[in-house]
């Protein structure tokens, strides 16, 4: 009995720290919620990157705003990964989300540890700082999008 | 040329507070924008409303955290409401939107504010405030897609 009470426990911390099944009622919800808050961020992002190569006009409050709006996205695809959610709807997401998690989610946190860094460098106001960020998030990004995303 | 100085000023200043068309490249990136980001208000809002429902239950510090993303996410959509994006991609706007547009950014406006009470609600801790609340805001919903938005 005292085994299944922490196991029960430990069941119970689980599904609190990762609660998608409960937050989703179907897997199609979930993929349209990820897709959708990192399409937004993406736009943002696309911003940003356009300055950082010279093709739209550098303006400080302007990177910093849509570098706020990137770190505030950032937080919030990853619940909608949850167990059951790799089908249904058009999830481009690879099998190794889920078969590879812990890689996935290794590299989920090192996409918003450099859009904190992406945010920081945008209020520097220095164009170069910018885009340092732009690059190094840009690579995280791709690096998921390389491992986890089929084209 | 003094008037016609004057009308190029008013016209950059109007491109200044309204710069849609400079943030999208095509209609269809600002319909998939708006749709996206109101999508992600959505999915945060229904479980505030899942709460004050009774269908989820009520935790004070889960409803504040998601009545804060149905904050952010309320500011983003306007601007990808910009001339020109009322055809392209799978749009569900009326000719309203642009042809009473007055009428539309005001119901925009009311959304905002009631949202920004409910932000203010979800912090109290109480259900009665966030039922209230959440019930305010979601006639500021419903007024904006009676009014702008096919069914």
């Amino acid at each position: 009995m005292k085994f299944l009470s922490l196991a029960s426990m430990l069941l119970m911390a689980c599904f609190s720290l990762s609660p998608a099944q409960a937050q989703f009622a179907k897997p199609e919800d979930a993929i349209k919620y990820r897709q959708s808050s990192l399409s937004v961020m993406g736009t943002h992002f696309s911003r940003l990157a356009g300055m950082a190569q010279g093709k739209i006009p550098y303006d400080a409050k302007v990177a910093a705003d849509n570098a706020a709006v990137v770190e505030f996205m950032a937080k919030l695809p990853w619940t909608a990964f949850g167990e059951g959610t790799d089908q249904g709807g058009n999830t481009k997401a690879k099998p190794e989300v889920w078969s590879d998690n812990a890689k996935f989610k290794d590299a989920a946190d090192k996409m918003q540890a450099e859009v904190v860094k992406l945010g920081a460098a945008a209020k520097t106001g220095k164009l170069d700082d910018l885009k340092a960020a732009v690059s190094a998030t840009g690579g995280s990004c791709k690096n998921c999008h390389d491992n986890f995303r089929n084209k």
